[in-house]
């Protein structure tokens, strides 16, 4: 292989991470090649230490470590185990963890339903889900998915599927996003508000 | 470390390389974690083949292996060693070689002149051009740079240097692009065309 060749392939394993497309994963290759004692070194070790050590929970699907599986968030006998909080990505994990307004299980999907990406109800964790529904005495099921088309289908689908079992099913309150003006939303989301209006 | 400061290295990293913020760090982390045995394992591979074999060529600067040292663009016999192009990136060689229009040597900067971002006259790969212009026997140094305006500043430094020397000094033509039409061109380019007009 000669050089370009070797950059093609970092390029060609860029390019397949999210967000990124050819000609941006050619400059970071190009990038990381003009400097292999600096920033290229430094993510062949992160990288190399996160393949090593990280893990995906077998439970809920954070993101872990070969010593914590189940994850922490499984474990900790402070958590509710009452309820698990449903999202699409371990990364929506971090995110609700961050707000400390939750202290509940969780579980992610890995995806959602998209027809258009050829992505059917067999490709996300549901069945993982119904296993635990089984054997973990939830009593609430809270959908935190996105907002968009797919995901609120995505919810409805679930919603349909647990509608058999004796559980409170919620989804996370739509509105106007705190700092944000009534005239800077959306009709959508103004309307959603507006229907979902709470006592003062 | 717990796996989120194993995600978080891998983000310092990545957030390094050039047009990568934070955010889509984050979710190429996101990414790579979640698939540890595929895109995780191709680009770790990529990388350390890479970090193996690939060398900035000592003379021009291009892109090479640990085997070839000079290049084969500054070793070929067949390439005029009368003329050099003066690049900025590695990757602009490249972008030249692709045209098949010069068969000359080359000689990248590796960066630009940006008193805005700290980059004197030092930061560039002049004073090796200039122990090459006293060593090579080049008669034409062409400035193959980009028509911004701390490119453009750069350039004139250059040959302002090179003056002393007997030296013919040019630079790329400014105009429209090929494909493009009159009323798509701002009207610097277009002054610039106008300028630079040529026989038919």
């Amino acid at each position: 292989m000669n050089g370009l060749e070797h950059l093609d392939r970092i390029t060609v394993a860029l390019g397949k991470l999210p967000g990124i497309g050819r000609r941006s994963a050619e400059r970071m290759a190009y990038r990381l090649a003009g400097d292999p004692d600096g920033v290229m070194r430094e993510l062949v070790q992160a990288l190399q230490e996160a393949q090593e050590n990280v893990r995906l929970c077998n439970l809920c699907g954070s993101i872990t470590t070969v010593t914590e599986l189940p994850c922490r968030l499984c474990t900790h006998p402070s958590r509710d185990g009452l309820m698990v909080c449903v999202v699409q990505d371990p990364s929506d994990i971090v995110a609700i963890e961050r707000t400390g307004a939750y202290k509940g299980r969780y579980h992610a999907l890995m995806g959602i339903i998209s027809p258009m990406h050829g992505e059917g109800p067999g490709e996300i964790r549901l069945q993982a889900l119904l296993k635990r529904l089984d054997t973990e005495g939830f009593q609430e099921v809270i959908m935190a998915l996105g907002m968009d088309a797919e995901s609120e289908a995505t919810a409805s689908y679930i919603a349909e599927v647990l509608r058999p079992r004796k559980l409170r099913i919620t989804h996370l309150a739509t509105g106007i996003p705190v700092g944000s003006g009534i005239g800077y939303s959306d009709t959508l989301t103004l309307a959603r508000a507006m229907k979902g209006r709470q006592n003062l």
